[in-house]
C-alpha cells in the first residue's frame, strides 16, 4: 500500500499536488512524533511539540518530488524527507535556545524551551537528531531500498547536518552577530551551510532513493538546482524581515536589523537582492532542464517560494 | 595493516593489552578531531578539545574487546568504538551545560562550555553527534564489514543514545533532581538507560562487527554481560561520590548528596551498595562464561572496574 498519492507534473494541479504531499509528511510525522507512555515521556511530548508545530515542510517536500522526477520510490522518498525533517526540526529548537538566537517565537508558536524547561528542549534537540538516524538505519522502515542506498541516505544527511555542513554555518552566522562589515564571500559560505546544505540532501537524498549514481550528470543537475534554490529561498527570508508581514510570518520582523546582521539585504539593497534571488531561481529551474516535462513539479515550486510570503 | 594490537586473554599482560587498545583509541580519535582551517573552525577545536579531554575509554574497550573475542575485525571495531566514543563525549558536554548539570569540571579540566562560549560548546556535542553518524555511514572507513553490518551498527547505537535510551535516562536523572524519595525501580530505569545503554551498545557493536546474529545465544550473553556491567559500573561511581578523592576523581565530591540525589549509596548504604555491586559484577563474568578461554580479558576488565579509584 502506498501512502504517497502521485506527483503531478501537470500545473494546473499544482497547489493540490504540494498539498497533497505535505498532508503525506504531517501523517508520517505524526507517527513518527508518538508518546510513548513512560517516566521520561516529557522530552517525547517536546519532540511531538516542536515536530507538530507545522511549517512548509519544504524539505520533505522536496525529497519526495525528486524521487517522483527521478522513478524512485516515493514511499521511501516520504520515509528519507521526514528523517531529515527531524534533524531540521532538532535544529531549529537548539538554534532558538537561550544560548543561541534565544527567540520565544517559531512559526508563530512559543518555541519548545517556552514550553518545555530549557534542559528538556535541548535533550528534545538531541532526541530528534538521533530519531533520524534510527529511522534511516531500520530497514523495516523502506519498502524497496537497498542496504547501500540506506546507508548513503545517512552519510548525505550526517554530512548535511554536521560540522562540515549546518553546525559550521550556524558557528559563522553567531560569529557574524553584531559585525555589519561580514564580506560578501563569508554571507555566502554561511548560507550554502546554514540551509543550503540541509535543502542539498533533501533533494539528493531524492535522487539517492531513486538510485541515481553520485557521479552521474542527473545527480548533478539536482545538487544545482537545490544549491540555487537553497540561497535564492534564503534571500527570500532576508527579504521577508524587512518587507514581511508579522502576521503572516509568524515572527517579528527587523530582527536582522536590530541584531546589527548582515544580510542580502543589507548588502546589495532590497532591488540588488531581488535581482540576485531571480538569478538563483533562473539557475535552480535551469538546472533541472535535462529532465524535460518531468521536472515541471519541481520547477514551479523553486518559482513559488520567491512568491511566498511567510 | 592492522592497527590494533592483538588482544591477549593472558592475564599477565592484561594491564599492557589495555594500554595498547587505549592507545589505538587515542590515536584514532585524534585523528577524528582533526581541526580544519575555516572560518567555523572553533566548532571543531570545541569537539577536540573534549573529545581529547581523557577518560577510561571504557566504550570503545568494549567494543575492541567483544571483537576480539568472538572473533571479529578489531581494526573495524576500533573504528565503531571510536565513533560511539563521539556519541559519548557529546552526552558529556550537553550533560555539562548550564541547563542541564552545570559542571564546571570534568575529568579534571575545566568543561567545554567554560573554555569555550556556550553555543559553540552546544554545537560541538551536536557536530560530535553527527560525527558518529558520518564514520558509520563511511564503508571506507571500513576494513570488512558488509553494508548490513554498518546499519546495524548505527541502529545499535542511535537506539542507545535517543529518546528511548540515554537521553530517557538523562530525563529521569533531570525529573529526579531533589527527590530524595525516587524509588529503586525508576533509579534502575535512569541508569540503564543512562549509562547502562551505551555500555551494552558498545559491547553489541563489538557483537556485531563480528558477525555474531542477533538472535545468538552468544549476543545474548554479550548483552547480559554488558548490562549487568554498567550496573555495577554506575553504583562504583556513586560510591566514588561519597569515597573517593577528589584529586584522583578529577571532580568534586559529595555533590549527589548536595544536590539531594538518590543513588544506590542513599537507597542502600555503602556496604549495600557494595554489595549490589558484586552481585552485578559476578552476574557480568558469569555471562560470558559460554566464551571460555577467550573471555579472560573482558571478564578482567569487568572485575577491575569495580576496583577502580576515578
Amino acid at each position: 500500500m502506498s501512502n504517497m498519492p502521485s506527483v503531478s507534473n501537470n500545473l494546473n494541479d499544482f497547489d493540490n499536488t504540494l498539498k497533497n504531499i505535505v498532508r503525506a509528511v504531517n501523517e508520517k510525522l505524526e507517527g513518527i512524533a508518538a508518546v510513548p507512555d513512560a517516566p521520561e515521556s516529557a522530552v517525547y511530548e517536546a519532540m511531538r511539540y516542536s515536530l507538530l508545530a507545522g511549517g512548509k515542510r519544504l524539505r520533505p517536500v522536496l525529497t519526495v518530488a525528486a524521487a517522483a522526477m527521478l522513478g524512485g520510490d516515493t514511499d521511501d522518498a516520504l520515509t528519507a524527507g521526514c528523517a531529515l525533517e527531524c534533524v531540521h526540526t532538532y535544529s531549529l529548537i537548539h538554534d532558538d535556545l537561550p544560548c543561541m538566537d534565544n527567540d520565544d517565537l517559531r512559526r508563530g508558536k512559543p518555541t519548545c524551551h517556552k514550553v518545555f524547561p530549557e534542559n528538556i528542549a535541548l535533550l528534545a534537540g538531541d532526541g530528534l537528531l538521533n530519531r533520524a538516524f534510527e529511522i534511516l538505519s531500520d530497514m523495516s522502515e523502506f519498502k524497496s531500498i537497498s542496504e547501500k542506498t540506506a546507508l548513503r541516505l545517512i552519510g548525505l544527511l550526517s554530512a548535511a547536518s554536521g560540522a562540515n555542513g549546518m553546525i559550521g554555518g550556524q558557528v559563522i552566522d553567531l560569529m557574524s552577530e553584531n559585525k555589519p562589515g561580514v564580506p560578501e564571500d563569508l554571507l555566502l559560505r554561511m548560507h550554502k551551510k546554514k540551509t543550503g546544505a540541509m535543502i542539498e540532501a533533501a533533494a539528493l537524498m531524492g535522487a539517492a532513493v531513486s538510485g541515481v549514481s553520485a557521479g552521474s550528470a542527473e545527480y548533478s543537475a539536482v545538487g544545482r538546482f537545490a544549491r540555487n534554490l537553497g540561497l535564492a529561498f534564503q534571500i527570500q527570508d532576508d527579504i521577508l524581515d524587512v518587507t514581511g508581514n508579522e502576521a503572516v510570518l509568524g515572527k517579528p520582523i527587523g530582527s536582522d536589523e536590530q541584531e546589527g546582521k548582515t544580510t542580502f539585504v543589507t548588502l546589495l539593497g532590497i532591488d540588488g537582492a531581488e535581482k540576485r534571488q531571480n538569478e538563483y531561481t533562473r539557475a535552480a529551474v535551469g538546472a533541472l532542464d535535462i529532465f524535460g516535462e518531468k521536472a515541471a513539479f519541481l520547477k514551479e515550486l523553486a518559482r513559488r517560494l520567491v512568491l511566498r510570503d511567510n
